[in-house]
Formats: structure tokens, sequence, C-alpha cells
């Protein structure tokens, strides 16, 4: 089955579209800032459920996922807008006030203004449309097509913590109160990302990525977004994977772990890739260096240690 | 029940929120020129029958309902996101496609590029977000909240026969073909409405109106948002509200025909104020003269003849 990149891809080639595609779409704002913006749907019974989180958390993640998009090109997120439509049942509750406070708690953080939006009805599922304004010094937003063969590949933390989150929330339901705070720090990684918007803004303030994607479907999927943009491949390190060290607490084999990093999506760190020449700038910072950039175009190898494979680009996808 | 509008005006009290509540959000873009910016929500079986509607005009009406929000604060429309929640029998059909055919056949025609976007699962509704950016002349978005006692009300066009279509179309499906042209008509302005941009750019280049919204919710629904924003009260010359007159092809009174007129909703005409001394140069353009603004804070109240009586603000509300 075709799937929504091959459509994104579709329409943009069929209707000349030019600036669909990336994190974030970035248009003139003056002479010396670019806005960017993007927008993101969450889905009850898709994104989340109702059952197993609070309203807070929905707000708090709703914006999250968008300033992740805003933190993957490098930009100051300034305003945002929310649409939302809900069943009569939940708008009579105390849902939207505790949701809108979940998302101002982190908006406040940023200092993004609330600045419009929408509320409509809907028949029985809750459905939220995140979207978020930035700015970026004019022609410096950071996009997935910069790439280039020989490039370091780095994470800005660790991998497969939300996967882990998500099992966890499944099986016990949010309000599990399990003794080992490694179950809280999973589900954390879940339904709290926390936006790397300090990291993005180093990174562009120092020109250092070439390219860059927040992981939001998965590690191997999203570097395949970067891949094909960059017409590349590229070669992961799969030993320097840096594993959420709290997937210790399920009974999981480390093959499994692994697939957890790779392909588990929803972390919300940054995916990006720096020249060699300038991979000491980031002595100091937690980042963790897990492969290079080949020209290989579209293929995506892992090597443990002396063995190098093909990795299929699992991760996230809605079709 | 507390309303959307309630509780829009709860959170921008409470989290001092300066920009929310027009048809656009009105941010900084360069020196000369303010962005504007405005979301719709539209979800299957409250907007819309998949089952009653081509996907072309559901993918035209997503984005007329939010360019005639642009045309309300007589901005220029410049670019536009699509968020989209839809099940997977739909993604497998030929949905998207015309969906996106019928939503280009009307950007092309304003030279609105869509410049990203959101495709997600939903269980089973179809939700699509409509989100537009335009521009206006720093400084001059005409707003909900400048009208002042003694100017007039104009509206941009025949109302009431959104409501009709409606009618039509529940009463016998989208295709019933029957030979009275009327009913095509009555459907169409249900279905295919025609955003104002080039009525709302002629008054604001003309700085004629005073306050401007275009009628979504009903008329004097969105007179009650002028008259509350703007502090004032209106008195409406009922038996000048120019009544769609398609509706003659329903079996209707003329009390009937008023209610849809005054409470339908989604014509998406202009509904805008002039200062009596610049009425004048509308000459020539086909507007509507219905009544003015009155210093009674918050009242609506519509004459015939010689008897007036207060109005209630009907009007689609989702709450």
């Amino acid at each position: 089955m075709k799937s929504e990149f091959n459509f994104i891809q579709h329409i943009k080639k069929s209707y000349s579209l030019r600036k669909i595609g990336d994190d974030c779409a970035v248009l003139p704002k003056d002479d010396a800032t670019d806005l960017v913006i993007t927008t993101d749907m969450l889905v009850e019974d898709i994104d989340f459920r109702l059952s197993t989180t609070k309203p807070e958390l929905i707000g708090h993640k709703s914006l999250a996922v968008s300033l992740s998009d805003i933190a993957a090109v490098g930009a100051e997120p300034k305003w945002a807008l929310l649409s939302i439509a809900l069943e009569e049942k939940l708008w009579k509750s105390d849902f939207l006030d505790r949701f809108y406070d979940g998302w101002h708690t982190l908006a406040q953080r940023y200092d993004v203004e609330l600045v419009g939006g929408d509320i409509s009805r809907s028949t029985d599922k809750l459905v939220i449309d995140s979207i978020v304004g930035g700015e970026v010094p004019k022609g410096m937003a950071v996009l997935r097509g910069g790439a280039r063969p020989g490039d370091l590949i780095f994470v800005s933390g660790t991998l497969g913590g939300a996967a882990g989150g998500l099992k966890v929330i499944e099986n016990g339901g949010a309000d599990s109160n399990d003794d080992d705070e490694r179950f809280g720090e999973l589900r954390k990684r879940q339904m709290r990302p926390e936006p790397r918007i300090e990291d993005g803004l180093f990174l562009r303030e120092q020109d250092l990525a070439t390219s860059m994607i927040d992981i939001s479907d998965g590690l191997t999927a999203d570097l395949g977004h970067i891949c094909d943009a960059s017409s590349v491949g590229a070669l992961l390190n799969l030993v320097a994977i840096p594993i959420d060290e709290n997937l210790s607490t399920l009974s999981l084999s480390d093959d499994d772990k692994l697939s957890f990093a790779l392909g588990g999506g929803e972390d919300f760190e940054l995916l990006f890739t720096v020249a060699p020449s300038r991979a000491g700038q980031l002595a100091g910072k937690d980042f963790y260096r897990i492969g290079e950039i080949t020209s290989k175009t579209g293929v995506i190898e892992g090597r443990i240690n002396d063995r190098v494979e093909n990795l299929k680009p699992t991760g996230y996808r809605h079709f």
C-alpha cells in the first residue's frame, strides 16, 4: 500500500509544490528572517487514549510534537494555533481546561502565545490539530536535504524509551504505580516528550548540522527521510545506538531493545548530520555519534562490529 | 451550556491572550506588512457527509471557509497547510486525489500554495483542518471591534441559500437531479461557497469597513460577534435582508425564509459596517444595506416597518 510519504511526494510532483515535505514549511518573513510553520494532527485511539492519559498530558504532547518540528529546523518557536474537535460529553467536562493547562505550561517555557484556533463538535473521537510558527535567520533553516557522504550522524538523546512507555501504558494504564521508577520514566518518555529546542538552536547558531529531522516515526524511518531528501545513504554503528536504559525493566531481549530504539518512534530526539571537520565542536554536549552518511543512495546499513547488513526503514507509518 | 465563544473568552481572559478571537490572528511580518492566519476544522457527519458530497466539493469547501476568514479581515491569501485524518478504507480509495483536485482548483484562483500539512490515520471519521496565511498592509486588517454607533450595516450578497441547500441535500442527496435548477443553486450555496476575497480587498483598500466578519454561524450570531467586540448594538431592517430567491422552490413560509437568512449560516458573505459619510463610495457594488449600529451594547433589534423587537442571536453553535 502507498504510504503517506508516497502521497506527499506524488502531489508535490504533480502540482509543482516547492515547499512541502520538510519538518516545517519555510516562508520569507522579512529581510533578515524566515517564518517556519508546522502542523500536527493527533487523533484519539490512534495517537493517545483518553482512558490512560491525563488531559494535561495530551495538552503537553500536542504542543511538544510541533515544537519538536520547530527544533528540527533550528528555529525559535513564537506562536501557535489549536483546532480541536470533541464530543459533547467531553466538552461538558473539565477536559478542555485541563488540556489547555498542560498546553500552556509548556508554551510558557518557550514564550509561545496562542493566537488563534477553532473548536468544533465531533461525533465521537477527540481530534487535535496543533499549529506552531517560529522564526529563523533568513536562509538558515536546517532542512533534511543537506547531508553529504562522509558526514557523521548524531542523535540528541537516548532512544526506545517512548516505545517502552507505550508498552507500559498499554499493559497497565497510566496510573499504574509500580515501585520501579523506571516504569514512570518510560511512561514519561511516551507522554511528556521534551522538544529539543535548545539543541536545535545551538546546532543552527553554530552552523553545525548539515541536515536535521526529529525522531517521530523511528530512527531508521526518519534517517530514511534525510537520505531521500539528500540523495545519500547511511551506515549506522548499531553498538553505538544509545538505548534508553530504563528499558531494562521490561522483559526484552537485546534484539528487542535495539528494535525499540531503531523503529519505536516518538522519542522526539533530534537526528542530525555534521561534517567530520566540525564534529569537534560538539564536545561537551550530550549527543551520541551513531554512524555516517554514505554515497549509497537510499541504502541504510547497520554495522555490528565487522558485520554489515541492510536495514529496513522500520518505524511508524499511518498507512 | 457554555458555548465555544464563552470558552474562548474564558481562556483569553485567564491567560491574557491578546490576539485570539477574531476571524484571523494578526501578527507582525515586516515593516510594511502584517501576516494573518486562520484555522478551520471540518468534521465528517458534523460539517459534511461523505454519502452526499463529492470529494472535490469537500476539498473546495475546506479551503473556501478559511479563505472567507482571510477575506473578512481584508487580506490577500498567500499559502496554506492541510491536516487530514482519515480511515484506511478512504485512504485506499481515490478520495484524497479528488479532494486535493477540488482544493487545488480553488487555490489556483488565488495563487495559494500548499506549503505543508499532516496526514494521520483515524479510527473512523474524516477530519480536515484547513490553515491559511495571508498578508495585509501593516495595521490595516479589518477586525470585529471597530463598529461605532451610527455606522451602516451591509452584507455582500444574499442569505439563507446555504441553509436551503442543506435542506435539499438532507432531503434528497447531492445527486438528486431535479428539473428545477433552483435546487442546484441552493446545493451550490451549501457545498461550493465562494469566498469574497475581492470584496474584502476592495473594502480594506478603500478603508471603508469599520468592522467586518464573514457569515459562517449566521447573520444575527455573527453580527453579535461584531457587537460584542465593538461594545455596540445593532438595529436590522428586516424587510431589507436580501433573502436568496432560490428559497422560493422550497415549501417555506415568509417567516421561515427570514429565519434561514437570519440564522442559517454558512453563506460566507461578508458582513461589515461603514461610516454613513463614506457609504456613497459603495455605489455600483452589489452590497445590501441591512441596518445600522446602535449604542445599545449587546442588543440586536429587528425592525419590520414601524415595529421593533429584540432578536435572539440564533445561528450555528457547536455547543
